[in-house]
C-alpha cells in the first residue's frame, strides 16, 4: 500500500531528568532525557510516530539531522508493505551518507524517521508493530534487510531458512506471548546517583514486584561500588540476578580487574565494560572475567559492529536499541543475526520512550525470529511512561503484548507541549 | 598561554562541485564539496580557523553540532601550551556525549573546533602546525592525546618512549622536509564521473609533473574498472604506482572477487573496499589479496577503530584524516599507533582544505614521530585551493612545507561570502 507523505513536524521534547539524578551513572552523571521527536503525515491524514533518544544537549542536532533527510520524505511515496525501500532510501543518499556513513546523529535521525514508518505501517494495518512483522512472510523479512555488508556472515538465502524453520509454532509462541507477555528485568534501583537507602529500598521493591534480575550501575569508585553490589545482593537474595553496567568507563585490564573485585557478590552480566567500539576489547574482557556474562549494544551504531561482535565471541548478550541504530529495519537484521548466532538479545530500554517501542522488537523475535525467551529480558525503568497515549504494561516482572495499533511510540499532545526546548511550560 | 575566547562564528560554506563531476566516485556521485567552518576569536582580536568538511547536504547538521559545543568555548578559556585538556572538555561534555559517542556528525564537529584551536595555537606562536608540533617535547606530545580505550594496544609510557627514541635526527629531519618536502600522490586523473579520455589524458600529465603515485576510482561496474585499469597502466608505465578505491562498494568476498580481476594491471592497494566499521573484513580481505595493499581509514571513525585495525593486522596503509576524528589530538594518538605498529600513514586528502589541513600532521610525523617516508604520500588533488589564503603547494610530486603560522585553514573572506550556503552568490 503505497502513501504519500505530506507533513514531516519534529519537534525537540526534553524532560529535566537531572534534577532528581533518574539515569545517572559513571559516564552520564546528569542526563536530561529528551527525544527529537517526528511525526509523519500521509494524505489520508493518517499519521505516524517516531523519535530518537537522547540525553539532553544536541538533541537540536538530532532534529536537524531528521530536517536533512526532508527531501526523501516530504512529497514522496512510501510503500508501507516495502519500508525496506524506504529505509535504504534515506541510508543511500549520496551526501548525506558522509555524515556517518551509517553512524551517530544521522543515523539516529533516520531511526526517528523509519521507526514513524512503522507507526503508520502498523496503524493503517491496524496492528501494533510487533504483530504487523510476526505475520510478515519469511521473504517480507529478509526484504526489510539492507544486506550490505553482512553477506561473509549471514546471507538472504540461510536467513530465508532460519525463518522459515521458525514458523513452525508461532501461533503457539503468539498465544503464550498474550497469555503471559515477555521478561523484563529493572534498572530502577540502580541509578549511580542513588543514596544507599534508596537503593536497598528499590531493589526489596523489585523482587516483591516479580523481577529475577536488576541492575546497578558501577564504574565511578570501586570502594563503593564493592559496597553498593553487597548491599544489592543482600537486598535481593542469591536467586535474583543481578547486572552491573559501567557505562564504558574503563580500559580492557581495568575492566577485568574491576570486575575482578566485584565477582564474588555473583554479578551476572557486565555491561559496557569499555567503548563500544572496541569489539577486540570486548572479547578480551570476556575471555577473563567469565563466568561472568559480556553484555553490549546501546551505544553499537550499526549492523556491520553487531556482525563482529557476534563473529568473534566478544559478548553474551546482546543489547538491542531501537532508535540508536536505523530504525526496526537494521534491528530486524541484527535479530536475525543474534538468532545465527545463537546469541540472546536483551534490549536496551529506559530513557524516555525507549521502553515502549523496543517491546515490539523483541516480542517479534519471540514469535518469528529466535522463538525463544530463554535467558531474555527487556530492561525496565519506571520513568516517563504517563506522557505516552500507549504506555508499557509490565505486571509480574513481564511486559504485557501491546494491543493498539502502530509502535506505541506516541506521547500525549499536551506533553509535546509542556516540554518543547525551550520554549514549553517545564523549561520556563 | 591562556586565551579567553570571545567569539565562536560558523559558517556553512559549500562549492558546487557535482556540476563538473569532480569528486565522483562509487559511492557517491555527486559531491559538492562544503566545509562547517568555524572561527574562534580570541580576547585579543586573534582568530583561529578550523572546519569539518562533508558533501553538501547535511552540512548544516555540522553547523549545528558546533554550535552546540559553544558553552565549552564562549567566554571560556582555553590554554594553547595545553589544548588536550580543550579536546577533552569537549570530548567528555556528558550530555553531548551520547550523540557519538566519538563518532558521526558530533566528532566532526568537534574536530573543527579542535583544529581551530591549533591554528590559533600556531599563529600565536608564530609557527606552522607542523612545526608547533614538533618542537613540542615527547611529554608535551603524549598530554594531547586522550589515552582512554587506548592501553591495551600502547600506553603512556611506551609512546614516550617512542618520541624520545624519534628524538634523535629530528633536526636533521626537518631540513630535509624543508629542502624537499613530502611526498605525494595524485587522485585527479581518476574520479569515476571522468571519460577514458579525460583519465588517460590527466594521468599523463601525472607523470610530467612528478607524480610516482596516482589513483583511480573503481567499484561500480567491472567491465569498466577493467578498461580504465588497463588505460590507466597503459598511460603511467609499470613504474608509477597505481592505487584503486572502491569507497567502501562491496561485500568482503566481493571485494575479493573484484580485486582479483583488477590484479594483472598490478594495482598497488585497495582502498575502501568494504564498510569502513568491517574491521575483520578488512583482515579477511587483505589476506586474500595479499600482494596488493590494503587501505583505509578516512572514514574510520576513532583512535579505538584504528586501535582495533592496526592490533589485528587489517590495513597495510592508514588513512589519517584531518577533521573527521577529533582533529589535531586524535589525530597525534593515531600517529603514535601507526607509528609503534609499524604501519605507515598516507594521509586522505581532496575535498576541500583537507590537503591544507593534513600536510601538516603528516610532516609532524615524519619529523617527529614515525621520523620517515617510506612508503608514504599525502593525497593531493588539484580542487578548489585557491580558495585558501596559505594553499598546499606541490611541487615535483611533493608538499612544501608551509611556512605561514597556523594550520593553512584559513579561506578568503570573498570565499566565505560568495559560498555561504544558501545565500551567496555562488548558490543563486
Amino acid at each position: 500500500m503505497k502513501i504519500t507523505i505530506t507533513g514531516l513536524d519534529v519537534f525537540d521534547v526534553r524532560f529535566p531528568t537531572s534534577r532528581q539524578l533518574d539515569g545517572s551513572d559513571a559516564t552520564h552523571p546528569d542526563p536530561d532525557y529528551s527525544a527529537a521527536y517526528v511525526v509523519l503525515t500521509a494524505a489520508n491524514g493518517a499519521t505516524g510516530h517516531g523519535f530518537c533518544f537522547t540525553i539532553g544537549r544536541g538533541n537540536e542536532v538530532c532534529v536537524a539531522a531528521i530536517e536533512a533527510y526532508a527531501p526523501h520524505v516530504t512529497g514522496r511515496d512510501i510503500d508501507l508493505d516495502d519500508l525496506g525501500e524506504f529505509s535504504r532510501r534515506l541510508v543511500n543518499d549520496s551526501q548525506l551518507r558522509w555524515l556517518g556513513p551509517e553512524k551517530g546523529v544521522a543515523h539516529m535521525a533516520l531511526a526517528a524517521l523509519v521507526n514513524a514508518a512503522f507507526d503508520l505501517a502498523g496503524v493503517a494495518a491496524g496492528k501494533p508493530v510487533w504483530k504487523l512483522l510476526a505475520d510478515y512472510t519469511p521473504e517480507q523479512v529478509v526484504d526489510l534487510v539492507d544486506w550490505r555488508y553482512l553477506t561473509d556472515a549471514l546471507t538472504p538465502s540461510t536467513a530465508l531458512d532460519l525463518l522459515k524453520d521458525r514458523s513452525t509454532g508461532k501461533d503457539a509462541r503468539e498465544a503464550e506471548l498474550r497469555r503471559g507477555g515477555y521478561p523484563a528485568y529493572t534498572t530502577t534501583p540502580g541509578w549511580l546517583g542513588y543514596t544507599d537507602e534508596k537503593l536497598v529500598r528499590l531493589a526489596r521493591e523489585a523482587v516483591a514486584d516479580g523481577f529475577t534480575q536488576i541492575k546497578i550501575k558501577v564504574g565511578s569508585d570501586l570502594t563503593a561500588d564493592v559496597r553498593r553490589m553487597r548491599l544489592a545482593r543482600a537486598a535481593v537474595g542469591t536467586d535474583v540476578r543481578i547486572a552491573i553496567d559501567a557505562n564504558q568507563r574503563w580500559d580492557v585490564q581495568q575492566a577485568i580487574d574491576w570486575v575482578g573485585r566485584l565477582a564474588e557478590h555473583d554479578p551476572y552480566w557486565i555491561e559496557e565494560p569499555t567503548s563500544p567500539d572496541d569489539i577486540l576489547g570486548h572479547a578480551a574482557i570476556r575471555r577473563a572475567v567469565a563466568p561472568v556474562k559480556v553484555a553490549t549494544g546501546e551505544h553499537t551504531h550499526n549492523r556491520v559492529m553487531f556482525k563482529q561482535l557476534l563473529a568473534v565471541g566478544a559478548i553474551d548478550v546482546l543489547q538491542l536499541d531501537a532508535c540508536r541504530v536505523g530504525g526496526v529495519t537494521e534491528n530486524v537484521a541484527i535479530l536475525l543475526l543474534a538468532a545465527h548466532f545463537g546469541v540472546p538479545v536483551c534490549p536496551h530500554a529506559g530513557g524516555v520512550g525507549l521502553c515502549e517501542v523496543v517491546q515490539h522488537l523483541a516480542m517479534f523475535d519471540f514469535v518469528a525470529v529466535s522463538g525463544s525467551v530463554d535467558g531474555r529480558a527487556i530492561e525496565y525503568v519506571d520513568h516517563l511512561h504517563e506522557h505516552f497515549i500507549d504506555p508499557v504494561r509490565v505486571v509480574s516482572g513481564h511486559y504485557l503484548a501491546p494491543s493498539q495499533p502502530g509502535m506505541s511510540s506516541r506521547m500525549w499532545p499536551d506533553t509535546l507541549a509542556a516540554h518543547r526546548y525551550p520554549d514549553g511550560s517545564v523549561w520556563q
